[in-house]
């Protein structure tokens, strides 16, 4: 069992900053994501893309503010749960909650919050009849660790970005690349588009186009696919099948949590410390509503801020906490670190 | 009469991050503070020291921040009154506000933000009887534009960074620098005190220390100071003196406006738009509470962010606005220029 101070659900820009206001207030955190990697809808759908609405950021890249944001929290050392989505979660006689992710992984913490953006990031899958059998058995909807490709055969369906840039990623380490795309045009950066077609014509690639994987085979374990390319069929031999055909967020288990839900969203009480109708359970970011609420992330940190406030309370009750600036106090890390602003001197001139 | 969409009183990071959220929205912005230069607290008190919870900063100088913001605004042409106090508000017939300074300046808007943060800042002045007699006539209590003191002789007064950083600056520009302090100490940035001490030896500063002025003479413009040393007084012949002791923040006029005020802050509308109990008027930053107000940079950003779309429908009656990411729909300047990110493109690989 994992045992935390506050248990965020939902590694986005908003669960990555409340690591870090946490770490300011004492407090440790663990992150459950059913990403696997951390940056929620940055990370996952442009991270390569410019934010020009971030405070103080003229224009920063989605993925670099997610790795700013994670070197910003690094020194309170957060735990990460990544790949798994939490799925239920139970309330203990001591006040504490225990969430359980679809792999069965227990987490335990007497805060909870749910920084869960617009849903759980499910991948959208094709219609093949059995590829539910062959899921971690060579058909996968992301890419978890790269090396697990080396000198294998990958066939990678899908024309977008993921598509184009996992293929290119993978011509070097698998030992037989093909993209499989019903259409002859892809969309995505002119950069990767160029790439591809660069390494299709290097023999790096094999791009079968416009066509289709309508069927997958094998034993306990992907052994080929069917791919339809007009009115003919044939089968390819590999070893693993890859779908990259987008994800979807869904609101999914967490619907079902009892808390109040309005247009999709957790309804919070924004005039004080964003916490749910369950007590104990906060909700931040895009996944909460309240009256004039703004799915921006900006917002989202502020949230994250005053909501930590409020949960130390409830870890620490009785305790009173007196805000201190940063600069002033300096941060010390539960890693051992610390950081502070150069002191002044006090010195004679004579 | 300046007349602009919002009057934003304050131009620390809260009032120049609204700039920006206002011209997403196309509103046009003016600003005015007591300060001669925007950064509110961040340039006045601690423009060299690192700030360690801006999100997405692991660390960042408060200059650095206020330089950023003012860029991240830019594009949208903020109009600036500096070096004055907004001293009195009316309402006028069609709803709008009128805004004066102390020194006569008039400002019209039908939406005013008041983003004061702890109050207008003024400086902490020597206990000089008649000093009142030269202030602006040889007695300056900022540096608004240091060329104004080429050739001329100047006695400085303080013992602290800026009393040390204005002697280094201006011992290059004008014929003499005496600078007078009360201990033979100072206190501040290693690099300052080693730079004054370097300074007096080439005779370029002249310190007088343990002293104090007591005195200032002069017919229509000041002429002298009158120096007390231990026992002994002296007359020294200047051009200028300029005490810098410090600047302390005071709410001030601004708690005479009508508004609800709160342990020396105004009460606004946490659970909406940060609006205060007058309507039209709203108050963002360190200069408002509601129950769980953090005075942090951070949440500033927030609240300008809510209260512009607020302020919006106030201007625009009946007109809806649908939220846009900047990601997404770029960002159109009112000076002409866009900024948007690089377009996927849609392209065959053959
Ligand atoms: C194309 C695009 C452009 C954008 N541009 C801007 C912009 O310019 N400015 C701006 O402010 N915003 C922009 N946004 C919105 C911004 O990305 C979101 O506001 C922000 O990501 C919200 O952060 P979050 O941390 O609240 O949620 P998210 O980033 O959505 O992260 C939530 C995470 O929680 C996980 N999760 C949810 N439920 C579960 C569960 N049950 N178990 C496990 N994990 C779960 C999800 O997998 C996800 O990773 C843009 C969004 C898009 C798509
Ligand atoms: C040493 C120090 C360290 C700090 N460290 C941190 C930190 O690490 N993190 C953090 O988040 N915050 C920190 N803060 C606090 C932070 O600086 C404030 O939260 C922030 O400056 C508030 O911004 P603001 O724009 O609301 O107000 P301010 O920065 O206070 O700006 C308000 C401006 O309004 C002007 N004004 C007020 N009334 C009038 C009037 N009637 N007419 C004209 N002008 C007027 C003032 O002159 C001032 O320039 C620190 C503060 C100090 C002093």
């Amino acid at each position: 069992m994992i045992q935390t101070d506050i248990l965020i659900i939902g590694a986005g820009p908003t669960g990555l900053f409340t690591v870090f206001e946490a770490g300011l207030l004492k407090l440790k955190c663990h992150l459950i994501d059913a990403l696997p990697q951390p940056g929620g809808q940055c990370s996952e759908l442009y991270p390569k893309k410019p934010i020009y609405d971030i405070p103080g950021f003229p224009e920063v890249l989605a993925g670099d503010l997610t790795s700013n944001l994670l070197e910003q929290g690094k020194q309170f050392e957060p735990g990460f749960t990544l790949g798994e989505r939490a799925e239920t979660i139970e309330k203990q006689e001591d006040g504490s909650f225990i969430v359980t992710t679809n792999k069965g992984t227990q987490h335990q913490a007497p805060v909870v919050a749910i920084a869960g953006g617009l849903g759980s990031f499910e991948p959208r899958k094709p219609l093949i009849e059995n590829i539910a059998n062959y899921e971690d058995h060579g058909v996968d909807y992301f890419i978890k660790d790269p090396e697990k490709y080396r000198g294998k055969r990958v066939v990678i369906s899908g024309g977008g970005d993921s598509a184009l840039d996992w293929s290119i990623f993978l011509a070097d380490i698998a030992s037989e690349v093909t993209l499989i795309h019903r259409r002859n045009e892809f969309r995505g950066a002119l950069d990767s588009v160029e790439k591809v077609q660069e390494l299709k014509l290097l023999g790096k690639i094999n791009l079968v186009t416009p066509a289709e994987v309508v069927g997958v085979s094998g034993q306990n374990h992907i052994e080929g696919v069917t791919v339809k390319k007009g009115d003919e069929e044939f089968q390819l031999d590999t070893d693993f099948f890859i779908p990259l055909f987008g994800l979807s967020p869904k609101l999914g288990p967490i619907g079902n949590w009892g808390l109040e839900i309005e247009k999709n969203a957790i309804k919070v009480d924004n005039a004080l410390d964003y916490q749910t109708n369950i007590p104990g359970i906060y909700a931040i970011g895009d996944v909460n509503t309240y009256p004039g609420k703004l799915k921006l992330i900006l917002c989202g940190f502020h949230e994250a801020t005053l909501m930590c406030q409020s949960a130390y309370k409830i870890i620490n009750p009785g305790k009173k906490y007196v805000l201190k600036y940063t600069t002033v106090s300096g941060i010390d890390g539960f890693d051992g670190t610390r950081k502070e602003a150069p002191k002044a001197v006090v010195q004679a001139i004579v």
